[in-house]
């Protein structure tokens, strides 16, 4: 990513921020204080909490409101991964190079653990110390993350997920799975960024959303692509997953050629949505940019 | 419970609630939202609800606005038995005289209607249609939901019960786990309640906040007696599962006749707390006794 060094600047910020809500809650339970950190802090790519600091930066919002949605928004993502990850749902003995939450404790406090990463979202939410301008949004936000993280979002996709493995499901459900359990909180991490944002036009909102859609499209026909190209080294988990449990993807769909070009054609579209935009959306184009040439 | 036709009232008010709810969401998986509908009308006696009308009953709150609070205290409760029967936490095959969810449904799903449920208790929050005056007490509702509901509160029991099994603990370890396992969210609905009540003055608040106190813990204390006095008829569940599961219990710890004494202390502490109030309270006296003679 061509803005590299602003990434590290902000990925360090969100697990200071992150280190900092654990470090507040009361050391009740060591061992879910231990899991909860644990599944919060391993690591990975930030993306989401990325995509609300760069679209909220080119909206001229405070980046200490911006904390408070990120930090949310991945609070949830992390929940979903602890959760995704048990026996019962996709079995993962390995994430980012590491045991997974399960292994590296158990069950029990993989599935309380997440739980209680869900309640701390909208704590961070709930009591974040958002600015004067923003306090007012800030039930608008809490509406904004239960439509991204709940039945109507990122849950309602992965029971689609589930209940499409080992079937043969059109190009239009696997859209709509994963428009749900991936799309929506990368719909919400750019849009929960803009409602903090003054004056912005109905428009340059909409454009925004168009934006997200097709990011949050494009970077799931990538992980898709990674899955069949990469090594488990580059993955930090077996690479071939999708296969070895019978998931429909879009090259098992549209073949890997066919796949790679939907991916440069939803780039293009995304690129075209910012285009419109009154504002200086060059982190935007660049991660829109990094989704598609990432190779793991 | 002396006000029963009463509580059949508000059992069928706050069914049809959580009804309408549910029917509001989108279809877009029928087993999730099937399972969450089983999790969440499945019956049980609505104690939480209860608590939170007859409170704000008691304070001149209106209905109305009780029913987002009762609705979403109940998604929470809901949650944490679909995640507490699982497997890997109490291994529970029936609930109330039918089959767990993960056993009429399948791990996965209830896993995932749990998480659902947890975001549906806040959406109630977020989106409810409160009266103009409860209105800017919104995201307060939301944080004492949150400290009640996440590890601060509930999913904080939840473990400790989990690390007390197989050991004997002291009884005020014993008092910890349960005002944080049952305590947090029976004191929530007291409290969420009163919120909405208009010049309500600090120390009644106390006296209210005293009373869910000692009423939760002797909820929790009749429960354990009823545990091992009730026949599995009774219970719709195994009776004497603490017993076989090596949980700590109040009889455990005191004898059954010193669990009696204790059970009949706390009730009459918990009357003493509400005899302060300048309001008619004997719905909650009322509710007290129920707690303390209850049989199963």
């Amino acid at each position: 990513m061509s803005t590299l060094v602003n990434h590290d600047i902000l990925q360090d910020r969100i697990d200071q921020f992150l280190t900092l809500k654990l470090q507040q809650l009361p050391i009740n339970d060591n061992k879910l204080h231990q899991a909860m950190s644990y599944g919060l802090l391993i690591g990975g790519k930030r993306i989401r909490p990325y995509l609300v600091y760069i679209t909220g930066e080119a909206l001229a919002v405070s980046l200490d409101d911006l904390d408070g949605i990120a930090g949310a928004i991945e609070c949830i993502h992390a929940y979903s991964l602890l959760h995704d990850d048990l026996p019962a749902m996709d079995d993962d003995d390995l994430r980012r190079g590491k045991p997974t939450c399960h292994k590296a404790f158990d069950e029990a406090t993989a599935i309380l653990a997440g739980d209680s990463l869900q309640t701390l979202a909208f704590d961070i939410l709930a009591n974040h110390n958002f600015s004067e301008t923003t306090k007012p949004k800030q039930l608008k936000l809490i509406q904004q993350l239960v439509s991204a993280g709940g039945y109507q979002g990122m849950c309602g996709g992965q029971a689609l997920d589930l209940a499409a493995t080992d079937k043969l499901i059109s190009l239009e459900q696997l859209e709509t799975l994963h428009s749900l359990k991936t799309g929506a909180l990368l719909e919400a991490s750019v849009l929960m960024a803009a409602e903090c944002a003054q004056h912005l036009s109905i428009q340059d909102q909409q454009a925004l959303q168009k934006f997200a859609k097709l990011v949050g499209l494009a970077y799931q026909v990538q992980d898709d692509i990674i899955d069949i190209t990469s090594t488990q080294e580059e993955l930090g988990k077996p690479s071939g997953s999708d296969l070895a449990s019978n998931k429909s993807t879009y090259p098992a769909l549209l073949g890997l050629q066919g796949a790679k070009e939907k991916a440069e054609n939803l780039f293009q579209q995304a690129l075209q949505a910012l285009a419109s935009l009154p504002y200086n959306t060059q982190s935007l184009a660049d991660f829109a940019t990094f989704i598609i040439k990432r190779s793991h």
